[in-house]
């Protein structure tokens, strides 16, 4: 692969990658499960998890359906307090696999706002991707959301 | 559009937002105007008041005469203290308009550090860009800051 | 240069600076000493002392074996908190000098979380950077992050 189609690639993906912090970060989570191909995994787990072994992950869909399905949870829930999301994401690196599928890890850092208008660090963590090539554009067959912090709403998490 | 042209454009997109916030985080404010067309908005507007169509913006300027009279201001104010912004943005969306024009959104958070040597998140927000190709390249038309966080200092605001 | 070249230049120092500070936020700080030249330059100094003309660094490398050593001295003190840090990056300027080098600046903000799980800025600043083109890729010939926040730790400093 030539330098020019590394640094395009790196591009489609970073494009991916902002397409879809924007839809969670501007209320438009109806289109977060159309990110996804249809038999996908999507996962948010703490890093003393990860590293010890022990998946036991705060959300784990494993279709879109389900993803879907929690999108409906989300809007219908009667929800204290509605997250007011920021993704900061970088430091993205990718590879190509055998399957010509994409495995690829950026870091995160997401921010949100109370209801009461105070902007505070939520989670610090890491995407694990897999993205493959569809007809569609390029769309996550696995996401993995590894956070750091310790302190994570476990009651009706909203998407990473 | 080819994916190359639309991933160009993107790059292109993200080149203009990271010379703008650049020149702010580095205290060139001086250059700030220079990032839009002669005829543009430039507002900082609360979530809050946007969502309910009251705009009462913390700043309004409807001209790149105003932005460099508030420059000028900025400069010769007697002020306590001179933030040290650097503002992070992610989560770029666009889409050519009828016009030729890009409408554009990112998120942003911005850090702040005070003379003490503190920092911590001072607004987090979103861009609303509109974007035009001039001769000396691409010009912010319009840009609103729509910010979550709800302590802004409202007296003497700096760009964000 | 054309407009086209130029954004790929662009893209290409934003994927060895995504590398760079992937490899830090991934605890795979062996490999930070291959982003660079021998013959180098990183540094980590405050902005006081860095507006003042007062150097001082908290770290001071003239050449990639420093930066070896100091990953080796790292891996073997007995760290009471080894840091887990999140580089979020934005604001990437860059220009080609004569000789063919390309200097760039951007702002970063890393985000910390402690062994209890606590997330939190740890420090922002501005990189300071010259980049050369060898056999390998883009290197670092000097890295310099000048920080805003104060309170920085100066033992057994990581890279940043």
């Amino acid at each position: 692969m030539s330098v020019a189609e590394d640094l395009m690639i790196r591009l489609e993906l970073m494009a991916l990658q902002d397409r879809y912090v924007a839809a969670i970060d501007n209320d438009r989570i109806e289109e977060w499960p159309g990110f996804f191909v249809e038999d996908c995994l999507y996962e948010i787990v703490s890093r003393e998890n990860e590293e010890a072994g022990l998946p036991a992950p705060v959300i784990h869909c494993d279709s879109a359906r389900m993803l879907r399905d929690r999108v409906l949870a989300l809007r219908h829930a009667n929800i204290y307090e509605k997250p007011a999301y920021r993704h900061m994401v970088s430091g993205m690196e990718w590879r190509q696999e055998a399957d010509g599928s994409y495995s690829g890890s950026s870091s995160y850092v997401v921010v949100n706002t109370s209801v009461e208008g105070e902007s505070s660090i939520y989670q610090a963590g890491r995407y694990l991707d897999q993205v493959v090539r569809t007809e569609g554009g390029l769309r996550f067959r696995q996401k993995r959301c590894i956070y750091d912090t310790l302190r994570v709403q476990t009651l009706l998490a909203f998407p990473i």
